[in-house]
């Protein structure tokens, strides 16, 4: 297949990226590197059948950016968005953009080939949840004009666009909500719960605590996220469909395992709860594992030692 | 001042544009008739502080569109949208591009010019509201793929980008948060029930009531938002603001009172609910009595009185 992936060289797309490929597609890879890195197109720069297209997928119309060798596209999946809140946060313009008019020119792009449309969701959609766990029909608790609404409202009218250019259309869509995922190639400094912490520890400083700790998130290894979404571009199912791990553990005790994977001697430091930070946040997924027959498989234990193990390589690398 | 207005050929835009005209100001009213109406264009056309300039505000900037006599703006007001659940259901993609790109272009515009801006928000962005009535701090309940989510999810994105304008570019903004809102120059097509029930009325033909007729709305007189508008010119308020009369009647409560108003020997008749058609909506309007010493008052009666009249001379008319 021919595959159009907005975002290529962000965290999440990048694995996509590799997942295609090694099953023998094409794939236009397209990113501004606003939060992606040039290293996640590095990795695939001499594969024959990568493409890559620098471009700001707000910006202009995507029907211009495909490589002459690719004249047909079979999917499109626009996953190009800053998506932790440092990133969002410093880019709010970018990111309610990237939302609209980026989502806009990916779905413009899909319905010109006849392809297949994927919209790369967040369980941010569901805000302050006051459902727990969120199951794909609860409607969410969103501050409109809050400081994290650039991305929170950017994605839910990212998936009103992608059910109005369904119905419209007729194109064939999917909206996959991504809970908190993690792994190998995430971005050092996004700010992240998973990275601050094994950059404090692999540091050796103490890990900083924002709130209580009593907050809960549930971890999702990327791997077990890639399998989702392979699995879902194989069914119709226009309904958003959360992707996620169901285990859910508090702040406090993912600090704690972070701690013991390094170095047990850290002190944890507590500071100042940031504005808007959810509670907790957990996926029923039993849709996606009716739908798709899908259960993560990946414990966090042996998810933070890969991603453990590829910080620390990191580190010694640069 | 010299004020732009998109949308001014709609209902409330209409209204605006000639209370704004009465003041002395000069009014650029922009429009694309998607659902505004040329009559609302016509009345004001010979009027010398009134430019007029027929354009889509959601297709490119409007920094070209200015006429040559309107060389600087103090203040760009964005209203243009589809506003009733029919017309936006029709067109759904142009309702959501309007709140996005429609938006920042408008927003774009008055950045340029240092001029203050405000938005036309809804009470929609509460959907189908938990809490009641609803406060500005009440985060709503919405369903983001819904088919009425092409409006109340642009509405929401549309004040999440205006904040962000507000946040990064440091321009004054308003956005007002405006309740079902009724009076001469609503379209009679709207589908609204306000107007649905007048024409039936007017026609002779028996009042058709949605549901079990125990959903509430209230009614606020297209005088009494002008009122609250204009006043909101006035102060800094950068925060989302209610605009809306908090009495509350339920859908065959205001029946019976159209029916009162025309013709009382007119049956009722009941059908299906339409989808995702709130239960209940009331403004708490605290804030705006206390930032504006605003309250709404033109009673129901009266309101419904020269509603009435200026339907029956539309009737009449034509």
């Amino acid at each position: 297949m021919n595959i159009l992936l907005t975002g290529s060289a962000g965290f999440i797309g990048s694995h996509l990226t590799e997942r295609f490929l090694n099953e023998g597609h094409v794939v236009v890879g397209v990113d501004n590197y606003l939060s992606g890195q040039p290293s996640n197109t590095e990795r695939f720069q001499a594969h024959p059948n990568f493409h890559f297209v620098e471009a700001d997928v707000s910006r202009a119309p995507l029907t211009g950016v495909l490589p002459k060798a690719v004249q047909r596209l079979d999917w499109v999946l626009h996953f190009a968005s800053p998506a932790s809140p440092p990133h969002y946060q410093r880019f709010p313009l970018e990111t309610l953009r990237v939302g609209a008019q980026g989502t806009g020119h990916a779905l413009d792009l899909a319905t010109l080939h006849g392809a297949e449309f994927m919209l790369a969701s967040t369980s941010e959609v569901y805000g302050d949840p006051l459902v727990h766990p969120q199951p794909e029909s609860y409607w969410g608790n969103v501050n409109p004009h809050g400081v994290r609404s650039c991305y929170d409202e950017a994605k839910r009218y990212a998936e009103a666009l992608t059910m109005a250019y369904h119905r419209t259309h007729g194109i064939d869509t999917r909206i996959v909500r991504i809970f908190n995922t993690y792994g190998p190639y995430m971005r050092a400094d996004d700010g992240r719960v998973v990275t601050q912490f094994i950059g404090q520890a692999l540091a050796g400083e103490p890990l900083t605590l924002y709130g209580d700790g009593q907050q809960t998130r549930s971890f999702q290894f990327v791997s077990d996220l890639v399998e989702g979404i392979v699995r879902l571009m194989g069914v119709q199912h226009p309904l958003p469909l959360n992707l996620g791990n169901p285990e859910e553990y508090t702040i406090l005790r993912f600090a704690e395992l972070v701690r013991e994977a390094i170095d047990p001697s850290l002190p944890i430091h507590f500071a100042a709860a940031a504005e808007d930070d959810p509670r907790q946040r957990r996926p029923v997924i039993d849709q996606a594992t009716a739908l798709l027959g899908w259960v993560p498989g990946v414990p966090l234990e042996e998810g933070l030692r890969q991603t453990v193990a590829y910080f620390r390589g990191q580190r010694h690398g640069s």
